[in-house]
């Protein structure tokens, strides 16, 4: 498929982000990112050895104080000795740069800590948004044989609710004031939480956050072997509540693969993973397609009403199916 | 394709929808959220009366007030003697009830007047979100007549860039003290605001909140005949601002007609409307091979790293295109 060079490459890729070499590692991404066609290869050296990182999610509203919150768990881990990186998505942006600087001011603290990665990746405006690069970026980092990958996300939505299907744990976190919880239920967040946090626990109406979210998770219905999210005080900037939380994320780990769970989550995400790769490819030979036929004829048509949507689907599908 | 008495019961609705009837409406919206079959023959009685609504995006921030805000523009809507019709994107939300019930509390205001018409709809988790069914459900309201159509959203994330996507203005909203103008500019949201607002202008802060817009708006590069948004100051609880505010959504409608750019909108809209239906169906049919197929086997491979994720995903494609 490629020329031996090609290979070549690739194969060194792998082995040094085994290895956790950095830059390998940063340059991994960057492919995810740009979705490379060397990712094919790269993703095939590296799936024999992924499987073993403890992957934990954090979502939240702005303002939570997500970041704070990522920096204290990083930190508790490595005085456990264990090995860290973290994965930040951000939404597109033109912005990138000031993320990534981000990150370098983020990993100055551990400049000299092989145990720590931080990186953040730009989440591009693919239809099915994070459907792949994420599952992605997490294998590059799992391979590289982090103990604990913390995944963050910007923002309530829908990126959000789909990061649940790539953590072993969420994390939904909330803070005094911010009339989040409220806004975190309405949005179907609660729903995906393992663990809930109020952060800056310290701040006024922080008992007002406790209650509600405690109301709301005993609004729901469980059997009594399922999990039932406890909820954690914390003031991240601080360090306080993050030995507590860490001891939640263990039980629940715990949880998981005492009840068969860890197993039947990683197994859907696979699923996932798939169907994600198939569905980009098909986009692809139907964008190919699209090129050829008449797709901005039918949009025109489309515009002014004289064809439906499912109509002009229809002639796009036809010829698909002619052409496979 | 369906029986007779089917067919009949769509052409009903259509003119039921096509009259403005509140309760043909509420159930056209409900066949979208719910993916209903007939949906296709719903599209194509309405898609010869659609293309006349002034499609108008509300986002931003929990917290900023975007409910209120998008209230006062109802009121002044109506004062012009226009008609105008809500529709409040929740991403999936077992809550979906409250949020049905903050629809019977909004609509209250305006129970006896047929000129409003205020619905939320769930966005359900399908891979690649909103992108089918906010453009069908702003196609039945755009039948309906319509002289404008208001789409709120909640969060800030994928979603919240995707509506952008759907409307002929949007407006990103931001409010003194949440530190948001910052988060969205970092999420990408800045970028698709046509018109800025911070609202409660009253609040403490809210100079700031202006400066930092001011500066991000000022950073980007743009020609002299292209669009730099407007940023409104409001305190929507009082109603004020929001004369400024539908003035400026009027220069920036005068600008994209002028422009040409309201067409290749809406043909824009058109193409993503029609692949979003091309790639739903094959995805159905991928569904249906993937019942009799070895996914399961597929995934557990995959999961436990004897398989890459490419590779899977090769094997189902061969079996897909085979079989069409």
């Amino acid at each position: 498929m490629h020329a031996p060079q090609v290979v070549e490459r690739v194969r060194a890729l792998v082995d040094r982000v085994r290895a956790g070499d950095r830059r390998a590692l940063a340059r991994a991404i960057t492919l995810v990112e740009n979705g490379s066609e060397e990712l094919v290869e790269v993703m095939a050296g590296l799936a024999p050895y992924t499987g073993n990182a403890r992957v934990v999610g954090l979502t939240g509203s702005p303002g939570v104080g997500k970041s704070t919150t990522t920096g204290a768990i990083v930190r508790a881990v490595r005085d456990k000795g264990l090995t860290v990186a973290v994965l930040a998505i951000d939404p597109s942006s033109p912005f990138t740069g000031g993320a990534l600087l981000g990150d370098r001011v983020r990993m100055q603290e551990h400049a000299t800590d092989t145990g720590v990665f931080i990186r953040s990746m730009a989440n591009r405006g693919h239809l099915g948004g994070l459907s792949w690069a994420t599952p992605h970026a997490l294998r590059v980092l799992d391979a590289a044989g982090f103990d604990v990958i913390l995944v963050e996300t910007v923002g309530v939505g829908q990126a959000e609710v789909e990061i649940a299907g790539h953590a072993d744990t969420t994390v939904v976190l909330s803070a005094p004031g911010l009339g989040d919880a409220v806004q975190a239920a309405k949005a179907g967040v609660l729903e995906i939480a393992d663990v809930l946090v109020v952060n800056k626990a310290d701040r006024d109406g922080a008992r007002v956050t406790l209650r509600e979210l405690r109301q709301m998770v005993a609004m729901k219905d469980r059997d009594d072997h399922e999990w039932k999210p406890p909820i954690v005080m914390t003031v991240a900037a601080q360090g306080e509540g993050i030995d507590e939380l860490w001891g939640r994320l263990g039980e629940h780990r715990a949880h998981l693969e005492s009840s068969g769970e860890l197993a039947e989550r990683r197994r859907s995400r696979a699923r996932a993973e798939i169907e994600a790769i198939v569905l980009e490819r098909l986009r692809a030979r139907l964008g190919r397609l699209e090129a050829d036929s008449g797709l901005e004829t039918l949009a025109e048509e489309v515009m002014k009403g004289r064809r439906d949507p499912y109509d002009a689907a229809g002639v796009l599908l036809d010829e698909f199916t002619e052409d496979t």
